[in-house]
């Protein structure tokens, strides 16, 4: 290893989602649908928990691609929204990279539908243009795995580092003591064997004080 | 086919949850964990949506079984619950046993964890006694596919039914005209397809009419 | 065996496609896309090789669950076509079940969008009244294997038998001899690996005769 | 469900342990072989725990099918042992159905290596004189998993039940008050989930206590 | 159990090898080609060794579907071998009845490509004509599992039995003393891990003993 | 990143088709064949789509490997065919070589059957001589999932892109409004699911508008 | 190859257990509960059987997190233990630095749960500060195969090398005439298959020369 | 790519056999049994087709391991042979570095059991020196798909080339000019496809010749 560790930083960190489209969805055949969709709102609620800027953006959303899915656009009402129209790269969008300038951050955390061109054409433009760049893949599907594995390798020869988004959380947050509550519920409202520990352990602590 | 279709009729059902506890969801490796949580729910919001009488039952809350998940207790607040104290089966107990037979209903639907415990004894036990049993496979887990293919083959051989939460839904409401919002609100919360076929309906709905 | 084999006559065998609808097709998720909408339209084109009395039906057309497929509609442009007003089992539909009986036919050939409901629940229904009832599984789609395989299950132990589409056209033909080319072109059209025999056989042919 | 519901009864069950060799373990391939080990100790402690009359039995020991695994021996050191010198199917060989006769036992649990010859023609022959019987699946191994479906399919069709090891144990322990530590003790020795239950919970416990 | 057990016998079976041609053989896509080949030849060397009648057919040879495969061609020089003109179901073609009946035999071991078709139709056939039938799993191939998965429940509901090739050899073998050796090669030819067990026990045993 | 982004340009890009014959496709088997046939019909669609130059190579068309795919010839009538006497990697057939230099382009853009030797061999030859090479991988096929990957892994080592034909009509794209109606038919020509959104949206349009 | 083989040596390796605490093992799902014991188990008695520095480190143990594993704690008694008060990445916490530091050692074997936090962050930071990185990838698990391949595909970018218990084992041990016995028990221990060779290999032997 | 195109070259490439011995074989559970042993005699057959030079070497054949396979021993009677006293890195023997040295050969072909050991060790040593390295990854087995993926990504981070024997045997012929009929045997032996490839080809041929 000749250079040191890109980590992910909370302060020099953007989340980019990237066409989570109510039709774009219905392609998305390499994970379960609900296991995805948990996902995916799991990486918006770690993306508002560390306060990071955050971009959405969409192609085409009058037609058949369909609309943004509501909870992201519930869990980010004041975020930028670049509704493309046309670029299929979201790189190629002007307005969507000034959004992403305009964070100042250096560490771009990228998701989206469907893998190998919503995530991997703006993310190979990012690593071209010295942005660090960290793909969420359990928050980005695509039409099966062939076409995941493919898309996987390619930006990962090109310099991407593939995370999931827990992993993209524990690494923003380094410490437990920054804020136990906080990420704890994070971790129980989308994992849900990680609730079941902490409902266990409350229900016997309980029981074991008399309570 | 020499008896007529033993079909599932809302007047006649009850719902039986088995033994879904914090702890003993750590043993079921049959679905994913996202998944599974969803189904379990969507069963019981099923229920409550068909006002459906429901008995739960657990097994050794106080210990490593862990407590019942919380979001069951909070859809059922009023429901008959029964801590069994030590029996396996929970047919071999007889506040269980009142409780079903209190509900008057002659079709038993059962989910639970594990299959080949929870679900499969008390549904032998009611087929010996002349109920109609639909097992719900996919709001049932246990360790693997082995031994829950074991496990319907049981089922099945004894005379149950082996069942889908959506398929439970569809049978229970028979007619779309019976209630459409609310059959398709429990179906766009658990289902994300369903969920987005809607969003974009609306969508482009919106749209075509100037909205 | 203690009654006969229950053999597919083509002049006693209808087809009946259920719910195979744009927006409900995104729900498929045991296939495939490609090999499902071939497997279904293979079913479509023997339907119409062998003449078999075909019936269409969909379920809220205008809902989210989208139109009939166009390429069934082109298919069967004199089909009999029952938009169901809101019942989910088609065979709660008098129309729909005066249009299987208008054929006259005893054995129904049943395909539909989910496997669970709109194939299992008139299944269950024509074998309660006395029909030979033969389910075509590859052109019958659902959201995953495990409920796939319990509603396979269920019709299984009705009475009901289970067939692939391939099976179902050879059952009907009984004899090459009856005719080489139409059922030729139907196998070519629809297995690509029986299309390339095909081929490798003519080129050598032509080869070997100095063409 | 015309006939009463076949449940194990530890006074009335048997366990038949056939051809755990060495050498033929090499064969089972559809079982990882950590997995595969664990369940066969599994069923031999349960068999001890609950005192059920158990015989082993092995095929050309000194040939390539290699020694009874060691563990068994240990486990099981005064059961009967039939070393058949050449009879394929266990129930062919007089000393072995001599011996399960004198137990006296109507239930026989049956678990072997491979599961279409070792376990499924005593099963067959056992069910033909009139025994009931429960294959214990997950400590029964074979070529792969084709081979495996076929031969459950061919004993379910003859009356076999199919059980998982924890089921059996389950059906036979009926009440956790009749013994906690010791079936607790065998879950944890050989479920590394229900282990790892038992040890959160005692340690929170021990926690909260201020120990 | 109310019937006694259908138990292979190796003086009143006969082995029925249908379709396994050239150009068919491309259509078996449920097993690996290199595995599916062993199987099939396994099945002949069995039908051999047992010298249990064999009846070769084939469909339409001169066309795409190809000659009958060489091996077994050399394997059954002499056996009855039907090239049907055109019957997709054997047992319509008169002569190949013929050939069963001609066997005095009432147990028929059948395989063949496809599964669906070429085995299931004459196995329904002779099952409805009071045959006892054996279908060989593993020699039998198909589209895909969902086909193969179809095509055996509909012949397991019918009555036959589904078996595997070593399964067979087994039942019709009953007691190894009746010949060691000729089994044992059998096995050690068609069984790499039982070739290896072979191997390793005799490389042992010649170096103990100072050979 | 060191180096620009390798982006595909439509103006810069030739397709070559290696070795896609009848014969040979019966190898395929880490593809369904109905999916298979599908993505690589996609890949010449849209070479048209986007007039690139487009080469065709087979080899031992009159020997068992067969004829080309008939499609692949229908659609590419007038492109450089070149029918190789015997050189097994087309980059060391001259004229193939001529043809691709002859295209001007220094994008090539690779799929074959079988992919570690159709598709490497010409695409590590070509990447030696400075192009640079996409490889379809979803209409690439060979004879197995382990085979594939090595074959990936091989390709990619030395530089080659692991593309999907759908990531390669979006890159060559780069706007939607460069065209929408050519590149959705593209589109819904070769993903059912996006025809069904496509159908689906437009259903709802013409309602909503009264048509 | 540019540099040197990066091989193991037994005196110049660590090796780091991380957070394989009872609660956390619920949430690894890309492994058989038993199959992931095992490993982890083996990897403990390597590092004991090569007298290997060991180090073991937790995570919040008294929360839902759970204890360690019993079982690592009986084999490593006196081994480093630093139960870390909040750091996610163990690298973080200066104890754990000085306890890897004051082995001496510059080659760290690293396991823990889940892959891609507890294994992979340590990893990272310790390549960066010039270590010799070597995952265990068997004794290391996350929540699905999804997020495993991501993690392995980070870290193997950066410069880990991924390795097996029994590729660790053997590199270390270089040659088995250091030490036959010990390494075979180490083996037998772990490897079920192994066990079995022995064991036959005992069992020839010991017939062949008459005892 | 900045380095020329390492292909295999017929005149400059040595085949290396490590460990496929009897007892070792029972270890691999990455491949089918059947499948594996093809492979093996397929890398086999392509050595002495192509006159390679060959070394076998193994480890421990008198205890557990069992003796190298038989047909090995008979395809390479005169191949040198290296029966390693202890070495577990073959290229830590001197003898076999001798031989590989001895052959003059700078590529090596290297296939094993078990992959992660007896292939990655001595791959790994003969990159450090120099040599380039292609490992045939169907020939070579080990404990399961983790670890391949593990032991594949370490070779070819350090440089080895991943293979099949067909890709080998394709690149060493370079033109079907060489020899077809040659070639077309060793296909024809080992991939039954390319086997009925043939048989159709010459039947069809003949038929039409009106032989």
């Amino acid at each position: 290893m000749t250079q040191p560790y890109a980590k992910l930083d909370k302060n020099n960190a953007a989340v980019l989602l990237v066409d989570h489209q109510a039709g774009l969805l219905s392609l998305v055949r390499d994970f379960q649908p609900d296991q995805f969709k948990n996902n995916v709102l799991a990486l918006g609620d770690l993306a508002r928990y560390f306060n990071l800027p955050t971009i959405l953006t969409t192609s085409f959303e009058q037609g058949p691609n369909g609309p943004l899915v509501q909870e992201l656009k519930d869990q980010f009402p004041d975020a930028p929204y670049i509704a493309r129209p046309g670029q299929i790269n979201a790189w190629d969008n002007e307005d969507f990279v000034k959004a992403v300038k305009a964070t100042g951050r250096k560490q771009l955390i990228i998701a989206g539908v469907v893998t190998e061109v919503c995530v991997a054409f703006p993310a190979l433009s990012a690593l071209e243009e010295g942005f660090e760049v960290f793909v969420v893949t359990d928050a980005s599907g695509t039409f099966n795995e062939v076409t995941r594995d493919a898309a996987w390798d390619r930006m990962s020869q090109a310099g991407a580092q593939l995370m999931s988004w827990f992993g993209v959380a524990c690494e923003l947050h380094r410490d437990w003591r920054n804020d136990i509550e906080g990420l704890g519920t994070l971790f129980a409202n989308h994992i849900p064997d990680y609730r079941n520990l902490m409902a266990s352990y409350s229900a016997v602590q309980a029981a074991s004080q008399g309570k």
